[in-house]
């Protein structure tokens, strides 16, 4: 009996996703040819049902605030699940940046005669259909559907399940938007299920479904990886690192040190090892200590940065691998820029990596030999985002290197096709 | 003890496969930041080697010849497996083609002010490690070499067992050739096991390889997208069209419907169905259909097609989807545009599509309209190709959208990393 039942659930669950599925391909089928004017005006509309829709949408958030207090949610999930008037505004700010964006699609490039006569050149176009999975941040909802939609593609989410009473809000406001614009409603769907089956079959229906985001945890992004027969585009860990090269403007060193490990310290661009070079650590060390000391930053240290900083930990091994996403930074003395570099490629999660230093040849061998999606020169890698590259929203940032690298934007939901004009060119 | 042996045999190819993993990934890392003197002179003592052992590697491959008639390979198979002199110069000719493209690594573009002040461009950087999987065409395993060199990158091959000869024979000079130039031997590994394990353990070593390219069968590519835990890069199946629209020059027409059939017929960029526009179909397809005849093409066409065919065979729905890669042509009478992109979205295989028109309007919406991964106007399809677009020797042809779409030559190889430069910015 109880298997009986399993079974139809799981029968209903497929057939829900096969509908979704076949609904968002031939969604994709109608965004890939609209007009820059068309899915604006959607955005447009969408913005205004927003509006129109705030008082519900709230009181939505409220309730899924109110089952997470119930189920002791931490506090930095509460933190994430909240929609505040002031974050409303946000997101809907957001959504008029995405509506300034260049329409990437149709851009052709790159048009060349080839010997044989004909015009070959490179024409983007959307991906088709997007699946996002992430975590229980109902922000991420608009801003994952208008960066689809600007670049038109269809788009199938599945938000946190604590989120799911605003994720339906939110949606519900944004179809009624595609409706207005005579856009297809599915190009935009939530899935309206708390089944992790669904998540199974999301990453799986290479037929309808053209590329995978997952964000949030690493349990999370690896079983996708693992289990995925689409595409994935996905985030792991930031381990990001700043080298202070003996050759650094120390006077500019600090704030930048300070910035990256303390400016938000639960993101991935956060620096989580200082590598200090040796012939600076003496004077270097104790200044920056100081600063952190004051943001009650807990160092842990080699042995070398201990002689200098008595009250740092010991770091162990695992230290250099850790992505702590909170007040604690791993310290180690390096001889020079072979040693810092090697540390980097192999502790280092290629996420985002700064040397700082004012010598040329230096910072050129940082800048070609470290294998990071953002690699930098005196500035806080805290830069390494959407907003901060000039993106707009940003979908994810990708540690993959196919594809798309680092913060994906507008043109990471794109691909391009290959054009060729002729004149009855034929191959001899 | 038939298990522990097995044992022993498994435990052996996995040490064997990641003893080639690590050292392909130690090589990657020198590749990575060797000069384009440097690799083109490792490309250029391939190249010297190669020919230094014509004699040996002419003679290995006589030994592959003679083992594949001795089971009964078909004439294709034996034809694709066998080097000539005329194809060993070929191959070098090839070869020397590659040392003659640009170099695209470490190419910076797109470096611009944000309004922070720093500056952001993009830099082109190696994949890393490269895994070829391809069928027993030895000429394959000196192409994928020297694109994977020059793109910095290094590869792990896995030719077909009845190449085995032929690949031991060409890997070692290119081996010689690395070391004549001071780069890493292990820069190019080919896999010396018929173990079907070895593949198993090539496309899931996600440490070692950062992209899986499958060439051959159907089933091959499709068990590796399977079961692969590295991406791929993946050619499936061409199923190409051309459209005779009625505005079509037919004087034009002739030559490229001909061209884009028979050129070769064993090919992905051949056409597998043609389409022609109602109102010239009872002109143009007595025509094109003598010109077939003469060549001894099979004719299958849908019921218009028939009535104006009275010698075309029946065509199925099944014929529609078909890659026939032979002497045999489905043909449909459609009515209009619209009817022809339905029928390339729906039963193409988003390859190479061509219209043939002479009306502006029409061109372009069949440009924005057909989602494949070449679309032509008043060529022939078989202009689908590495060369002809001038990527130099093509390591395959992309029928994903992610990442490389189409011809894959050295840029498919690269990725490019994110680049900041600053004077001490911080994050506000």
């Amino acid at each position: 009996m109880n298997q009986a039942v399993h079974q139809a659930t799981t029968q209903s669950i497929e057939q829900m996703m096969t509908t979704l599925g076949q609904q968002a391909r031939a969604a994709s089928r109608i965004l890939a040819g609209a007009t820059t004017q068309s899915k604006n005006a959607a955005l447009q509309a969408i913005s205004q049902e927003l509006q129109n829709q705030q008082a519900d949408i709230l009181a939505a958030n409220a309730i899924d605030m109110q089952n997470g207090r119930a189920n002791n949610l931490d506090a930095a999930l509460l933190d994430r699940l909240e929609l505040t008037p002031a974050r409303f505004k946000g997101m809907l700010d957001g959504l008029h940046d995405v509506i300034a964006l260049v329409d990437p699609i149709g851009a052709i490039t790159d048009l060349t005669y080839r010997p044989s006569g004909i015009q070959l050149g490179k024409m983007r176009v959307p991906l088709g259909v997007v699946g996002m999975i992430y975590e229980s941040r109902p922000n991420v909802t608009l801003e994952a559907a208008s960066l689809a939609l600007k670049s038109g593609n269809a788009i199938i989410l599945r938000g946190g399940s604590e989120a799911f009473n605003s994720n339906q809000a939110i949606a519900k406001s944004i179809q009624a938007g595609l409706k207005i614009a005579n856009l297809p409603e599915s190009s935009v769907q939530v899935i309206n299920t708390a089944d992790r089956a669904a998540v199974g079959l999301l990453i799986t229906m290479s037929d309808y479904v053209d590329v995978i985001i997952p964000r949030g945890g690493k349990g999370l992004i690896e079983r996708v990886s693992r289990e995925a027969r689409v595409p994935v585009i996905k985030h792991l860990d930031g381990n990001c690192h700043v080298f202070v090269e003996r050759q650094a403007d120390l006077v500019k060193a600090l704030p930048i040190c300070l910035n990256s490990k303390t400016h938000r310290y639960g993101v991935c661009n956060a620096m989580e090892t200082l590598l200090v070079d040796a012939p600076v650590a003496a004077e270097f060390l104790p200044q920056i200590a100081a600063l952190y000391r004051e943001k009650g930053v807990e160092l842990r240290g080699d042995e070398t940065t201990r002689s200098i900083l008595s009250d740092a930990l010991p770091a162990t091994e695992q230290d250099w691998y850790e992505e702590y996403l909170a007040p604690i930074l791993a310290i180690k003395v390096v001889d020079g820029l072979d040693e810092a570099i090697a540390h980097i490629n192999k502790y280092g999660s290629h996420h985002t990596d700064v040397i700082l230093t004012e010598n040329y040849g230096k910072a050129r061998r940082f800048l070609n030999e470290v294998d990071s999606s953002s690699v930098m020169i005196n500035a806080s890698s805290r830069f390494a985002d959407g907003f901060e590259y000039g993106l707009g929203a940003e979908i994810g940032i990708s540690t993959d290197k196919i594809h798309a690298r680092g913060p994906v934007g507008l043109e990471g939901l794109t691909s391009q096709k290959w054009i060729v004009l002729g004149d009855g060119q034929i191959r001899v």
